[in-house]
């Protein structure tokens, strides 16, 4: 709030909205539903999603990433909601964050996949049903993002949806000839397919051509930075939109899938306008993406694992001032100064 | 999630909304938001303002309560929104909860008071100027309820919105007759009197009247539960309603201001129908608060305090077993059975 009081802008609904990886994706929508309502003055919401995506040392901490995500959203948008959500919650511990003395998770990685998948299915089936359409099938979707904890389970993903269209017709003889590496798993029930290797492996194969068209190209910043949690979806959207040009975006459909443990799942999708004058600029501001990322300083692992364990041992302590050099920020970059007996926060930004 | 999963129902939106004693509004508003948007489908919202709401042993541990409201949103309700809201959001440390190892807030008391005050004055002013209408002013609210952190902080409250109705006037004159007692203060700069102990005594001595009309009513749980920090201000809702009869709101205008430390504040008002047939079956549903009120069971101090304390040690920990009896929770009560060595929870419900 402190960067809205010097022009006296103070009158700003919303507050944190808390839920693993989808907190993001809950206040995007409630900033949605707000300007349609009848409370709306007008004005833009801003959404950010931001995270602390950290891991004990182990296999899982290499997939853990950095970042956020700043969305603007307003009237006149180059990208706008379709009406149909399909939303599926369940009551799960797969990955949560119950010691409140440390900032990591506990994990239940077999559990996490299933429940993944799981909702993956479940958002799916509903959001075919909601479209009220008997031919709805993965085809409808031009480009799919998907939450990204590492870009392997999105490949999973994205060959499950097809696995789906498969299965949720019930004359599968329809689709025999489109998906004839399923064929011999024809007589499976889909819920118990999650740990299926020969299914998943007949999945991927059949759908990697759709794969590389519709998702590949959302997937470049979770491969170079890894997961940032909450932002993880949209910068899979961000992801795509830096790699297509206009041309190619122009009145496209886009499927979204948001996941968080916990767990709180939505499918919903995006409509890029038709008209190039709004959607050239939006992909202009993203221009400079890659250059940010080629602009990263690579560090040896034993110098991240020292990094994140200075970050450990500052968590949760009162007074603490932090003693890292502030030359390897970018111009811009807000910076802790530090944290005061009572646990008061201040922050310098670097000129 | 797990009360709606056996119904099949778990295509639910929404996840916490945190904010002090402001996330319940925050969601309430995200409920409102979403009934208003495309994105309804016809069904009803839940929202749940529930707290942990305690002190460290000392002067502001009385006024910690406990309670949870929950509220039903959908269409033809008996109780609506109006459309002018008015916000005020602001970074300041006056009351959280940074020390992650407690559930006790850090709390600077004084700051939070000019807080509280400071914010209601800007709320206001912002409500009454969105209104757009010149003679817009307290007396357009036939009943007035507030977040309670303590009930003689909303009599001084009432009190300092009849001094913003003076101040506001540009010309005082107008105003001389009905607010003598503020006459003397005419020339005060409003914003340098949120510590000024004779404008206050005034102001309470020329607003006694309305405010046992318009907020006193809604003061009945906040003066037998103490404060329920995000629910607070609802309980004044319902505590309104308990107390009045369906002849005395219908087609009235209830003011409603929801503050929250760190801070977020709003002021908005809710009309109630004209139509005792959507009314009373809601005062109906509230009948047996009195009652439920009555039926509690009185402690005294030493073993409310031993009790806190034996949560204060549980606090945090894992695996963990509560000890105490289940002979006092009322029927259909939801309680802890055990948190497990991986932190999850388990709950029974009394029969």
């Amino acid at each position: 709030m402190q960067l809205f009081k010097p022009s006296g802008n103070t009158d700003i609904e919303g507050v944190d909205t808390t839920n693993a990886c989808y907190g993001g994706t809950a206040a995007l929508f409630n900033a949605v539903n707000w300007i349609q309502s009848q409370f709306w003055d007008g004005r833009y919401a801003l959404v950010v999603a931001g995270d602390v995506a950290v891991y004990p040392p182990g296999p899982a901490r290499p997939t853990g990433g950095a970042g956020a995500i700043a969305m603007l959203i307003g009237p006149n948008a180059p990208i706008t909601f379709n009406r149909v959500r399909a939303t599926h919650m369940e009551h799960v511990y797969d990955f949560y964050k119950p010691d409140l003395s440390s900032e990591f998770p506990t994990v239940d990685g077999k559990i996490s996949i299933e429940c993944y998948l799981s909702a993956l299915d479940c958002c799916y089936e509903r959001y075919c049903k909601k479209e009220n359409r008997p031919d709805v099938s993965f085809d409808d979707f031009d480009y799919f993002c998907f939450h990204s904890p590492y870009c392997k389970l999105v490949l999973k993903s994205f060959a499950r949806l097809c696995v789906n269209d498969y299965f949720l017709y019930s004359d599968k003889e329809q689709l025999d000839s489109k998906y004839p590496d399923l064929v011999p798993f024809k007589n499976l029930n889909l819920k118990e397919t999650y740990f299926n290797r020969e299914l998943e492996q007949a999945a991927v194969k059949c759908s990697k051509t759709s794969f590389e068209a519709k998702t590949l190209p959302s997937l470049m910043i979770a491969s170079m930075v890894g997961n940032m949690y909450t932002p993880s979806l949209y910068g899979g959207l961000v992801s795509l939109l830096v790699n297509k040009n206009a041309e190619s975006l122009l009145g496209k459909r886009i499927g979204m899938f948001s996941y968080g443990s916990g767990l709180a799942s939505s499918m919903f999708s995006l409509q890029v306008s038709k008209d190039a004058g709004r959607v050239e600029p939006l992909l202009a501001s993203l221009g400079d993406i890659p250059s940010r990322l080629e602009a990263r300083t690579a560090l040896p692992p034993a110098e991240f694992t020292t990094i994140l364990k200075a970050k450990e041992d500052s968590y949760n302590k009162a007074p603490y001032q932090p003693t890292a050099s502030l030359d390897t920020l970018t111009s811009g970059t807000y910076y802790l100064i530090e944290v005061d007996p009572q646990y008061r926060r201040t922050y310098g930004r670097r000129p």
